[in-house]
């Protein structure tokens, strides 16, 4: 392993815009498109590291504003930063704290200024003050692999005056935070804004691009803006990231999603849903999700998935995964994290081969034409 | 592995009353005296067998009341078995389901009969009659490696009389159980009533060896009746009890308990207690107990004991696990009970150790002089 390096994309090669990409990193090198599991306050829920690799698992996500609240940054930095406090030797992603700032803030009241954004602790209504210096402090402490730029996720829908003044802003914000960042092993990448206008999001794009960021993420909004408005938003900026690094869509990890999102040229994805959908019970397959507390698996011997590899595939029946969570055991959602995760990460395994032969589509397509959870398209 | 043999009980050597054994079962041979930890549902809270395996567990009990319920004795013998239904290879124990009835009934309602108990399920006070045969019939479902005989835990303090006409009927309820015992590849083992009488103790004692049980458990009553009173009654029992079979506490795991009950002669020990205090955030240490949510281990970088051999000791800082206690991330539950589990499977290591060196004596002295947590003695 390589130490005290920005991060480095290699584009090996594309399919349509697809790119299939070597992700070098202090923490080791992987190969792109990745979906990144999220450790919120740093762990992944339930899971030890140990899980985390044995489901090959690369960059895992973690959340600045929730660990700004706890433990606190200070904490993180005495025990010699995120990969040391939580026993995790792979590569970490933290956000800014932008999205938690507008979507957790107590009673979502927030004043925007120039300076940074007020808000109340979704804790304990504590006041707090989170500007773009203070979250590159955050996280240059935290000394994750990779740290995001402190944006404002917009509302949706906004005016396009009002799109227009913060993606202004946010690249003022991303210009100062640039200037703050002061850790030599840490990346930083950019974020792409401008709502859903296409000329915002060329504008942003561009701009953020001059500034030179070690990798791009589009933006979204704080809350769903559609499928369709995220493609939208995704097809007017990526056009304007450069080649040679890598490109993160935040927060998405449905698996029609990723296939959108791969076709579109995009590399890093995250999300919550795999550990989320767990704890509710939830199981993917290729034939779409299926809940484990449905009464039909009451006597089911099999496994979720018999080709699984998963260590919950290999070692667990249906029916078992069923007792767990109707008497509330919290094995349960640990034992489906394992293999929600598995799956997407698996999923992308996939999709990097169908890439290297030229039949991403047809990927695509078969992997469609099985899943049966289409509504949500 | 040799199946379907009962289980054999080999005394090596004695050290006072303290006996080095070893039990051999279906599922392996094992040292004694041990530690069983308690997976209620047919799962140790939280934990994998590989978990339980590292930690060096022998026998793990699994509580017949809880599975009857949920999720069914057939369901769990159409799996094949308790030890193919939760994917552990280890030996496990059921008990009978008597103190769960005693202790755990909607309202602590029952009606006590000749033919068995009247009852109301703790879930959905859906009313329930649970008999000897039919423990004995639950129990050959599951298939477990030792099953317990049905016996009445007594309320505490009750007349002599009553404790009287309760012993006879658990002596007419073991051989009930035992007559319609059905299951080559298990063992049963007798419960040794009496309460606080030391002649009825005995007689219980004598009456219930007479029957010819795989092994013996001194029961307790259905409340804790304090620690002399236990101590007393398991001195009242243990002399009738022939040195060929293994001797069991059962709900039993205060390290000062497990040293009294070896010193007496117990072989085997079971309770909730490792797993319980860790979702409470409590650690066993040679010092004593200690709460991972103060405030003191903040910023402490070490782990809860550096000597400890378990995979949280090896891989995990207090600092770390109390931000999960007080972020409310489940893994800090596992984590711990991963360690309680080792202390006490260790304890127990040290303790046979010390029994082949003729220095159980010593060891419970130096033991207790250490451990600052004598207010329970």
């Amino acid at each position: 392993m390589v130490k005290y390096v920005k991060i480095k994309y290699e584009l090996i090669k594309k399919d349509g815009n697809a790119r299939l990409g070597k992700l070098i990193t202090n923490h080791g090198t992987y190969d792109t498109p990745i979906f990144m599991p999220v450790g919120t306050l740093a762990n992944v829920k339930m899971l030890t590291k140990e899980e985390l690799v044995d489901a090959k698992c690369a960059v895992i996500l973690s959340n600045t504003y929730h660990l700004w609240l706890r433990p606190g940054a200070d904490t993180i930095k005495k025990a010699g930063g995120l990969h040391k406090f939580m026993n995790y030797d792979g590569p970490i992603l933290t956000d800014s704290g932008g999205f938690q700032v507008f979507s957790l803030a107590k009673n979502k009241a927030k004043d925007i200024t120039e300076e940074g954004v007020h808000f109340k602790s979704h804790i304990d209504g504590k006041s707090l003050f989170l500007t773009p210096e203070l979250s590159m402090e955050i996280q240059n402490k935290l000394d994750s692999d990779i740290a995001m730029s402190f944006d404002e996720c917009i509302p949706y829908p906004a005016t396009y005056d009002y799109v227009k003044q913060s993606t202004e802003r946010t690249l003022r914000w991303a210009k100062r935070g640039k200037d703050a960042f002061d850790n030599e092993n840490q990346s930083l990448f950019g974020i792409v804004q401008g709502g859903e206008y296409e000329d915002l999001r060329k504008y942003s794009a561009v701009e953020t691009v001059k500034m030179g960021f070690d990798g791009y993420s589009i933006g979204g909004t704080s809350v769903g803006e559609g499928k369709e408005t995220m493609y939208k938003m995704v097809d007017y900026a990526i056009k304007y990231l450069p080649e040679d690094k890598p490109r993160y869509l935040m927060g998405v990890g449905e698996p029609f999603d990723l296939l959108e999102g791969v076709q579109r040229g995009i590399d890093m994805f995250d999300c919550v849903l795999p550990t989320r959908l767990a704890r509710h019970a939830n199981a993917f397959t290729y034939k779409g999700k299926i809940n484990l507390k449905n009464s039909k698996f009451k006597d089911d011997f099999t496994s979720i998935d018999e080709k699984c590899d998963c260590y919950t595939c290999k070692n667990y029946t249906k029916a078992y995964i069923r007792h767990l969570f109707v008497a509330k055991e919290g094995l349960g959602g640990r034992l489906l994290s394992i293999h929600n995760i598995r799956f997407l990460v698996k999923m992308m395994e996939e999709i990097r081969q169908a890439i290297k032969e030229d039949r991403f589509l047809e990927y695509k397509n078969e992997f469609l034409s099985n899943y049966e959870d289409k509504a949500k398209l």
